[in-house]
């Protein structure tokens, strides 16, 4: 059982986004560029983050990711989700329904109790990622990940500023 | 995240395998045949199986696959480990440490927060797994599986028994 890549990547993404102040977003390169992760690829985690309804996508110049709910409301298990999807890792294709021991129709209406055990052990394995929440990774006490971060991002921002119209004239 | 198709069809060979009336051991090929199987695919996780210590080969021509341990002792997550492999699901690549928040030496004794919470979840799962035997599987109360595998492997056993000598001397 391994879980892909962008696991790993869409999770730091994320904290990276929690860590942002009020009123920024980053663009799929500058978040790709944070981490010197493969921007195309994070490109395709980003979305599948928005389509999860877990960051959403700010047009315009200055747009780009930002938290589509609070970080306290967002948990681990909806990220891996988004990124995995949400199908159980463990298929039953009925095989007990093969072979000489295959049950009455009766005993099909509960299901294989191998499945049963596969899709608890699944349920044991989500419970502990919907225990913790975006937040505790990305305001983690003792963590100075947070600090640095904003200092980046807020470095970010004044790089990325508008610039004056070519005209010349100050937008102020 | 999504097991391997081996790991249904390993479950269900070593619940065949448990009903086994002392002495009797199947081919790969036999036990392919009873879920209908591929039988080349299934071989392989045979072998798995058999390196992992849970089934064991017998030799001869009527040999084949026998338990290498009482089914009250093989857990259903040695069973899945010996076909998905024992490595984490969830692999850090240590991304923290790219880019403007990486961590001081200090900040690395420990591993990845988000590592940690991942493997955590992996535990609670391979703890579940933990919890149930083969035996729980294969000797299910209320379920006919046992008697019906039983009555087939009996057959099956006489149907391979040995045939007496060319010359027609009985071996009795």
């Amino acid at each position: 059982m391994r879980l892909s890549e962008g696991v790993e990547w869409a999770l730091h993404s994320c904290v990276v986004l929690a860590s942002a102040p009020e009123g920024v977003s980053l663009p799929a390169g500058r978040l790709a560029e944070y981490h010197e992760l493969p921007a195309a690829y994070l490109a395709k985690h980003l979305q599948a983050l928005s389509r999860a309804g877990i960051v959403e996508p700010v047009p315009g110049r200055r747009g780009g990711y930002r938290l589509a709910q609070d970080p306290k409301d967002i948990k681990v298990s909806q990220i891996v989700s988004a990124i995995e999807g949400t199908g159980p890792a463990f298929v039953c294709t009925e095989v007990r329904q093969k072979g000489p021991a295959a049950p009455a129709p009766s005993g099909l209406r509960q299901a294989c109790l191998i499945a049963r055990v596969m899709w608890q052990a699944e349920q044991a394995w989500l419970q502990e990622l919907n225990n913790w929440a975006l937040a505790d990774l990305a305001f983690a006490p003792g963590s100075e990940a947070y600090a640095k971060t904003r200092r980046w991002l807020l470095a970010s921002k004044e790089r990325t500023a508008p610039r004056p119209p070519p005209d010349g004239r100050s937008e102020r």
